[in-house]
């Protein structure tokens, strides 16, 4: 009988193939299968787009990849997940062979790797290993040379949504990180004035990636890429 | 004459050696010298242990070490300290050395590194790479096998200071992540069971060291070290 497979559950982080951590690297190589999740069938994968440049960068050949497409959820979807699940993870691990599942940035903060995760808890005795990935905005503080945080400085990470007040958060936290912006970008930025820290925020737009863009006159801001981030860096002057 | 050297502010991650990302690796074998900072002369360097230990495992020669004591800042020290980062760092980059300064963790989240930012800044023309590090509290929830965040999920860090009042962001924010516990730890256990989230609570002192360990009853806890986290993670059935 065979023995059971592994399953890897990998951060490729933001999107730079060198910034894939030692220990991804390593796992990934030691993979029979490459499972990479699509948003839809026709799109690529981002996280393996990552992957694959790493492993030409490193000169080390690519194992089989396949996908697994998680479309907006119904319940319809849903079925269909747990299914592409079942086939291509459970049983595959049934037969003995070690499984990547990859994820842009980290597995555990805001990511699809949860899809997974809470399907296969209902499976006794599968073995994962978890391997964190850089958060695309600690890539975003390391490009521009700028802390987040220092001494008893506080962050907070809030993924924006349409017509909610941060103005709170804005005035106890020194350092606010702002993710999905184009949920509601032109409200934000109105926040950001009334809070008068217009002037500490910067957008990244997919950061590390080769069309990587950087925009620091936020009030003059159209047609945003999805992969952005806003981070309002410490307020010099601030007061609490 | 000679072309200046170049300076990387290198994140090693939070103690396991394999969380070092490839960009860090390369680097740092590209170096002349490693600078490590320490607390103190009589200590070790944690980053230091780590680089040792990544250079073992992947069977590389470690470049030379050379160290910078960062004592608790006076301003006698304040002075001293910046004639360290002049003979070591600013002098070796002007004969051509290319050097890494290594730091636990990130260097833009709570590091000594800022303190060699500061001084160089006065400097022009200086190259400086710098790479982002796995934080240790994303190698917790890997560690743990817990997202600390999902779809809206808000996330708050936040180092305890004596005789502070979290019980704000401990409503309003799903995941909270606590830093420097030590300061106060009985006075925050008191306020995670007023929030009612203890029992959302999990303390991991040293991630991914080797004597790394993990407490779940946080109110029967005593002698922690001074490298632990706690982590509120959602909890289910809050709303907000």
């Amino acid at each position: 009988m065979n023995n059971r497979g592994e399953l890897y559950g990998i951060g490729v982080g933001p999107g730079d193939p060198e910034l894939l951590t030692i220990k991804a690297f390593k796992l990934l190589k030691n993979s029979d299968v490459i499972i990479a999740p699509k948003s839809s069938p026709k799109k690529s994968s981002l996280a393996l787009d990552v992957v694959k440049r790493a492993f030409i960068e490193w000169g080390a050949s690519l194992p089989k990849v396949d996908n697994i497409t998680f479309p907006m959820t119904t319940v319809q979807n849903k079925k269909k997940i747990n299914k592409e699940i079942e086939d291509k993870i459970l049983n595959n691990l049934n037969h003995g062979l070690n499984l990547s599942f990859i994820t842009l940035g980290d597995p555990f903060l805001y990511s699809t790797y949860r899809r997974l995760t809470s399907k296969i808890a209902e499976y006794k005795n599968i073995k994962v290993k978890h391997i964190p990935g850089i958060y695309s905005f600690s890539a975003i503080s390391a490009r521009l040379g700028k802390e987040l945080t220092w001494g008893n400085d506080r962050l907070a990470i809030i993924p924006v949504e349409k017509n909610k007040n941060y103005l709170q958060e804005l005035k106890n936290f020194e350092t606010v990180v702002f993710l999905k912006v184009t949920s509601d970008l032109h409200g934000l930025i109105n926040q950001l004035k009334e809070a008068k820290r217009l002037q500490d925020a910067i957008l990244v737009e997919k950061v590390g990636m080769e069309d990587e863009k950087i925009y620091y006159e936020l009030d003059k801001l159209d047609n945003i890429n999805y992969l952005s981030t806003i981070i309002v860096f410490k307020n010099q002057t601030m007061s609490r």
